[in-house]
């Protein structure tokens, strides 16, 4: 990390910006207003990244916005811009993500702060091991004059693609809810039970994965998706006595999510009930859609317009740094297109013209942004 | 097993028979015929069973044999009879079941006889420590003066229970495919991907898992059963590349299963195909069908109907010795009702009027060979 904020420093202290290390250790460097006193726009992404990763998710946004002050060439604007490179996004080392943005709303506490990595040192101590100091975190908060965040960031998905347009303006951060769930039924001789007399917890499991294939396939914009499955005893010559399977279910509605959620546990105690099995259900996770910010969405989808690009406005199925900021400030998010959907991977890549692209549309946006009446309003509340 | 030898022939001994314990650790015990000279019967099953198992499973077929001894009250039969507790039929300790009736048929051989438990020993030391000479091994093959064998066992499933028939006979031991079939697709964000653009391996494997469910419901007295489902990564929020599974398909008939099982490759190949994933296969066994002795199968439906029971005929779904012994002489089983088909656990049972049925029946048959006509030409011939 530290040879990744000297490189990025040394991009940006030429721009004419101040380069500090906050103590959530995010990266922030302020680019003023063309007078002082005045608010300012945060734009930036995540530093961090996850094991075995590709070169873009994350910095690729921090590099976006350093580009932008660049093409600025010294142009001062009515707001100041504050470019962040967020630190810990991921939650590789401590199991909890967000750790750098939580710090600019007030939310890194002595809870998250006392959260332990593998070999026992607390989020608390790596700050201290860096060498930045954990009584400042309160001070990492956003002041009054933050005006919003933007977040430029590939779309890790291959939605873009198969549209065939180079990017998006996110309009909110799908919601996501997370269920284990266990069918018990009765292990038994796969060669002396006849199939009727079968209590087999993997085929009522398998008949309810395709049920909940089905369910998504009929919800626009839905997805959900059964990744872990565990059968016990696990023997070829045994029927199954039981099968624990994991649910991720996600929508930018949490009243359809809610809803979807609702009907496969439904169906999944119709298929146990049918079958003489008993179906065992606990929640792991309830997160609520996050909305952007709507006058940033319209923004971006016209400067997109600007950049020559049809605009595309989708919900974004991963959580982001923008979804932590939205509960403070006007956030938004531009998506960029990755061929194959592959990301979290070394081939993970972005198309030049892409980026080339999503640098015209972020001039377009601070023009807009600059010259526009409801923006300067803000500007004025701040 | 020396205790289960030693509490077996204190049983035997006052019967009149001579106990002895063969090379390969079967423990036999013979009841002369009228004649000296004639051809023996053999009556018994395994002393052996699976670690935390029942009471009745394999030893309870050896107790029959000795109680038709012991109700004979030392009256000679045109035949001997010899008693058999077969050693090793589980293959708990080898991981190879029958090492005991293996070598009634002459098939212990250098291969089976290397294989090494879990501390390297091999079958070969264990029978050398055990105090016996396995060199003395080709010595425990039948002579030409076996007649046939039959054996009591417990049915270790549901069916007799069901159709409410305390006693079988077995007309087949069912034959048996085992197979690995594992989907590939492609692992993938399960927040970022949309429905119709995955390659989801958990949910091609469910439809199949369906698909066999459906097919054996749909083919009388065929079992089909996915036992083990192992899928990667296997993590909540990513859709799963890869999903292993294995196939148990068993049926009376090789036609029919090999029919079926053919059927099922194609449809998990065209599940595949249509979802844009890949299927592997590989065979684990495949275990031809062995018909029992029709002229025994008859004389046993004769004997429970004489026992005052409705006879009820059905394949066996699970491996026995007499499957071994089938190979070489004419062999037969006969089943009792297990209750609620419970085995292989400590609260596997029978209830005492079904073993008293057993008797009758075991009497009765001993009576019917005794006077048959064909089987004194069977006689004739060994």
């Amino acid at each position: 990390m530290r040879d990744c904020y000297h490189e990025i420093a040394r991009w940006l202290e030429p721009l004419g910006t101040q380069v500090r290390i906050d103590a959530a250790g995010n990266l922030r460097a302020f680019y003023p207003a063309a007078e002082s006193k005045a608010p300012r726009l945060l734009l930036g992404s995540h530093l961090d990244t996850v094991p075995n990763a590709g070169a873009y998710d994350g910095v690729l946004g921090v590099v976006l916005a350093i580009t932008l002050l660049e093409a600025l060439k010294g142009r001062r604007l009515p707001f100041g811009i504050e470019v962040v490179g967020f630190s810990e996004e991921e939650g590789v080392r401590f199991g909890a993500p967000f750790i750098g943005s939580r710090a600019l709303i007030g939310r890194l506490d002595e809870q998250l702060l006392s959260l332990q990595d593998r070999q026992g040192i607390s989020v608390r101590q790596a700050i201290e091991h860096f060498g930045l100091n954990p009584e400042e975190i309160p001070q990492v908060a956003l002041k009054d004059d933050a005006l919003g965040y933007v977040e430029f960031h590939i779309e890790q998905g291959p939605v873009l693609e198969k549209v065939g347009r180079p990017l998006a303006a996110v309009e909110a951060i799908a919601g996501q809810s997370r269920l284990e769930v266990t069918f018990l039924g009765r292990a038994n001789h796969a060669g002396t039970t006849p199939m009727h007399l079968r209590h087999d917890a993997i085929t009522a499991a398998a008949e309810w994965i395709v049920a909940v294939e089905r369910q998504a396939n009929e919800v626009p914009n839905l997805v959900a998706t059964v990744g872990r499955i565990d059968a016990k005893p696990g023997a070829t010559n045994v029927i199954a006595g039981e099968a624990r399977l994991t649910l991720d279910v996600r929508h930018g509605s949490d009243e359809i999510r809610t809803r979807v959620v609702d009907d496969l546990v439904h169906q999944a105690e119709q298929i146990a009930k049918r079958r003489g099995l008993s179906v065992g259900l606990s929640t792991l996770l309830n997160q609520p859609a996050v909305a952007m910010d709507s006058f940033l969405v319209n923004e971006i989808a016209q400067a997109i317009q600007k950049a020559g690009c049809e605009p595309y406005r989708m919900v974004s199925g991963a959580g982001h740094d923008a979804m932590i900021l939205a509960e403070r400030i006007p956030s938004a998010m531009i998506f960029l297109r990755t061929p194959g959907g592959i990301s979290h991977d070394p081939s993970e890549s972005v198309e030049l013209e892409v980026v080339a692209k999503a640098i015209d549309c972020g001039l377009c946006l601070l023009d807009q942004l600059a010259s526009s009446t409801p923006f300067q309003k803000r500007m004025c509340r701040a």
